[in-house]
Formats: structure tokens, C-alpha cells, sequence
């Protein structure tokens, strides 16, 4: 996989532009909340206001899973770009922030009307695993007409989340954006995102990943999920076979790159401590993007995936603390 | 000193109602910006709005000095409430539900019209040290009438915010409150906050703490600052000749107690590390109130507050994050 040479940007992303609200809580929590642990649970406003008024004090950090992959790649000292929706609101106005200053570009305008800026509400239990739960809000309105064309045409990857394909009008933003890059000769990614993401759109995505995608990315449960089995070894062979590369998280066990008939085995870069996974397979991906844009093999894009992921789970939030070019 | 027993509340806190945007920066920071180190600096929204253009990407999270000693107060086990003003935004639900579900009473209604609710922008250099630009909002409007007189009187602490001072409608609520608590009977408290707050005021707080207040807390520099003089040791003497009570923090030197003519010198509880000294200040008052409302002798209560300000300066953000009854 090579990506073209001399373009303006390495990648850009587009995803739901959310502000994470993040509290630390106890297992119990989850079972008396009904929240599905490890999992992106859409909820509406009434579940939104029943569960935060449950949650133990926060911090606000601005979060998004194409967002903060972005940033991760930002961050490595590639050049990336990102389309969301956000409201002219406070928390708005605290996402457009924080990922420009992070190095992003991020112009798409503000909606003056409608839902509010999307916020995930997100618990972190003691053996570091997030739970979130996702009111989208304006983030959801994100149309076709958001995507400006020649930025997508100006990007050597264009990087789409899945999440993004839970609503009518954004997932033709999704479209719209994958056909402008393939037209243009760009690659083309995917993240699988959730594993109840791919249940839920399962036969669309195994076309669209034939059609459409050149890089998938996706944990052990997204993929094992796609193919509806156990065996991870299986599923990484079957996706294989429908892409040109893939991508494939494993936690504590590391990560499969597979392409053509090959499969390379990479490490984990081994965290001090496990304080926060949100953002660790976001963060795999930057790395792994960032990769390929200085023309690492892949091999090398595995590694500064890993690299990237590693950081990012030493502490709260889903966004590198420090400039992950200097861990390189 | 004794607290009044078998009353309500063990304290009710006065103050601005604030959420911090926190972020670390080189030190070079603060001197490209003009930043006043260790100090808290009060901001217009011009400043406000070229500061965040700058800064770093950040977390936010509730603060406010006595909102956060009020939370410190709960999280020991004391029963607290909070006397503070936000708006109808997405920062003042913010605000209002981290000091509600921290366990602090928060009943003041927000407001529907005027500035927005309170933020101050804080850069944590890589010393630990915080410096804080905060642009008051709609916390300035504190006013006399959204002051409860029962609820101060059902408290057998009233702890006020010195830098209400500065800003004349709150200023008349500080009055107002610790009137009503004196006339009760209460323990009237006040903090000094910052050592250039103390210069503004100088001659207005001496003649309030001779005149109302009964144990004050103040850092080294802003005692200093009260006497004008570099002696420590001499400005502690000079504070306890006007109030009954005087728990004086030396950062890594531990505390000094004043009371009548004596002294008490108390250690630090060792932090891991320092990560942020955010809320140092605010959580050591919070440890010795809940000690005066237990029956704690002095010496016991500044313990109690170095423990609580060792657990907040081992992370980021100014209040507990966890049970600080745990700790004691």
C-alpha cells in the first residue's frame, strides 16, 4: 500500500464531533445504570439526562474517534483535516478548540440551529475499560454537503468511522466522501468502530468494504463480529480477502496487519499502567496512517500504531498528552 | 474553637462558580502570553477569547475555590452546601452537576439572561505550578438575594471566597452572608485566595477580619502580602492578633496554626508526585473544617487538611478524586 507523494494533507478524517464526559466509576455502577460495558451505546436525550445525573463528577475532553485520530496523527507531525458537526455552543466551541490547536484543520462551520453539540458519557471502570454511551446530537446532521470535495481529493487518506453510519444523513456524508477520494485515486479507510456497529450494519459494510475501502481497521470483537465467529484468525483471513489491508487491534496481544495473503504479527508497546483504553484503537490508527505517509512498510505502521496506542492509555482522555514525534 | 453541634450543614462555601480549562505549557508559555505565574489573574472576554486561541489542547472540569473545598468537605464525610452563581449554559450544568453529585447542595437557580457562566483558563507548567486567568461571567453577579439566610444559618461554618472581593455585587453577598452567620452564632471563615487579590484589598480586609471573620485561611504569599513584609513568621503573628483562628499554608513547609498566642507547626502528607498544585489550598481548608465539625483539635485539623491537599495535587484538577474519607 503506497500512499500518492505530495499532497497537501495526509489524511483527513470524518466522524461524529463529540465532547467525551468522563468519570471514573465502579463496576457496580455499570450494572445498576444498565450500561453495556466495553461498548458505544447510542442514547437519546431523556437516558442522556437520567444517566449524567448518576455519573460521578467528570472532566470534558473533547473526544470523536476520527477526531482523535486526527489528532494522534497531527500529533506524530503529519498534516490531517477532519469533518464533523458541532453547534455554535459552549461544548462546540470546546471541540473546535481543542483539535485545531492540536494541529488539525477543522473549518466545517457550526450549525446555528438544531440539537446541541454530541456528548458521549463515558465511564472508565478500575481495570481501565470504557463504557460509553453517545447522545449525537447535531453531530448525526452531518450531510454530504458538509464535505468540501477538494479537500478530500487534497488528502492522501480519507479516514471514515463507522459510527458515523448509525444515521441516515450522515452515512451518506460517509459515501459521498468515499467516492470522491476513490475517484480521485486516494486511499480509502474504514473503522469498524464498535462490534454492535458492525452487527448492526453488517451485510451493507461487507459490500461497502468490498466496493469501496483499501484499509480497515478493527479490534478482535468488530471483526470477529463481521463474520459472526469466535475464531479471530478465521475472520482476519475472511476480511483479507474483501480489502487490500487490515488492520487488526488485539489489546495486551498485540496487533495482525493482513494483506494479500500475508499476516504480520506485531507487539504491544508496553504502558506503565493501564489508566484509560478510550482512544487506544483510535490511536493505532494514527499511528498506523502516519505510517504510511513517511512510507513505512507495514511492519513499521504496525509499530507506530502501537506506539501511539500506548501512550494514549496512560492516562484519561482519548487524545496524546505529549507530541507522540517525540516517541518515535 | 468549637463548632455549634447537631446543626445541618458543617459548612456552606461562598464563591465563584467556575469551570477550569486546564492545560500543561512549556514555561515559555506563560512569558509569550503574558501569563503572571502562581497568580490568579481576572480576565476580559477579548483576553479570554486570545488566551484559549493559544492555549493548548485542555481538559475542562468543575472548579471554583470554595466550590472545590465544599466538595473536599463531602468527600470527608461533611455535610456541605454551596452558595455560587451560573447560567443556563452547557458549562453551568457542568458545574452544577459535579458539585451536586460530589455531594454538595447546589440549589442557587441558575440565571436566564446576562454573561455566561464563569471559566478560567488555567496553564499547568511542567513545576506543577498553576496560574490562572479567569474570566468571571455571570459569578460576579452573586448578589445579596441569592443568599439563603436560613441555609447560612443552618451551617455551622460560613467559608467565603476572597476573590468575590473583587466585584461589588458579590462583595455585598459575602457581607451579607457572613453577617447572617454572625449574628447566628456561627464560625465566619474566609480564604484570601491569591496575593495579588490581598494587595487589592489590603486596608477593607483588615478591617473585615478584625471586625467578622474567625479563622482565615491564607497561603505564605498572601499573609505576606496582607503585612506587607517577605517574615513569614512575623505576619503570622500579626494575623492571629485580629482573628481567632489562622491555618496558614507553607506549600512543601506544612502549616502553621494561629490561635491566641500559639502556634502549631504541622508537616506535609508526602504526594507521589505533583502533578498539579491546582486546589492545594482549597482541599487543606476542606481537611480542617471537617475536622472543627468532628471536634478535631487544631493540630488534628491541619493534618486533616494536608491529607486532603496531598490526594489533590497528585492529578490533574482541583477537586478529590476519590473518597477522601478513605484516606484519613
Amino acid at each position: 500500500m503506497r500512499v500518492k507523494p505530495d499532497l497537501p494533507l495526509d489524511a483527513v478524517g470524518v466522524g461524529n464531533a463529540i465532547v467525551d464526559v468522563i468519570a471514573n466509576v465502579p463496576d457496580d455502577f455499570l450494572v445498576e445504570q444498565g450500561v453495556v460495558k466495553g461498548a458505544m451505546t447510542l442514547i437519546d436525550t431523556e437516558r442522556a439526562t437520567s444517566l449524567y445525573a448518576a455519573m460521578p463528577p467528570g472532566i470534558e475532553v473533547s473526544g470523536g474517534s476520527a477526531a482523535n485520530t486526527m489528532a494522534g496523527v497531527a500529533s506524530l507531525g503529519g498534516r490531517a483535516s477532519y469533518i464533523g458537526k458541532v453547534r455554535d455552543d459552549q461544548l462546540g466551541d470546546v471541540f473546535r478548540h481543542d483539535t485545531q490547536v492540536g494541529g488539525v484543520a477543522f473549518d466545517v462551520p457550526a450549525a446555528t440551529t438544531g440539537a446541541p453539540t454530541a456528548r458521549s458519557l463515558i465511564q472508565v471502570t478500575p481495570d481501565g475499560e470504557r463504557s460509553m454511551n453517545t447522545f449525537l446530537g447535531i453531530s448525526a446532521h452531518l450531510s454530504p454537503s458538509d464535505v468540501d470535495d477538494a479537500l478530500v481529493e487534497s488528502a492522501a487518506i480519507t479516514y471514515c468511522e463507522g459510527y458515523l453510519w448509525d444515521r441516515p444523513e450522515a452515512k451518506d456524508a460517509i459515501r459521498h466522501a468515499m467516492n470522491v477520494a476513490a475517484d480521485a485515486g486516494r486511499i480509502v479507510s474504514l473503522t469498524l468502530s464498535d462490534s454492535f456497529c458492525v452487527d448492526r450494519h453488517r451485510d451493507e459494510w461487507l459490500d461497502l468494504i468490498a466496493d469501496r475501502v483499501d484499509l480497515v481497521f478493527a479490534n478482535e470483537a468488530e471483526v470477529c463480529s463481521m463474520f459472526e465467529t469466535d475464531d479471530f484468525d478465521s475472520a482476519a483471513v475472511q476480511i483479507a480477502e474483501l480489502v487490500e489491508v487490515a488492520a487488526l487491534t488485539r489489546s495486551a496481544n498485540g496487533s495482525v496487519v493482513m494483506f494479500g495473503g500475508d499476516r504480520i504479527d506485531i507487539g504491544v508497546t508496553p504502558a506503565d499502567h493501564v489508566v484509560d483504553a478510550t482512544g487506544a484503537g483510535d490511536q493505532y490508527a494514527a499511528g498506523f496512517m502516519y505510517g504510511l505517509s513517511i512510507g513505512a512498510d507495514l511492519m513499521r505502521c504496525g509499530e507506530l500504531g502501537s506506539i501511539a496506542a500506548g501512550e494514549v492509555i496512560s492516562h484519561i482522555g482519548a487524545r496524546p498528552r505529549v507530541e507522540l514525534a517525540t516517541l518515535i
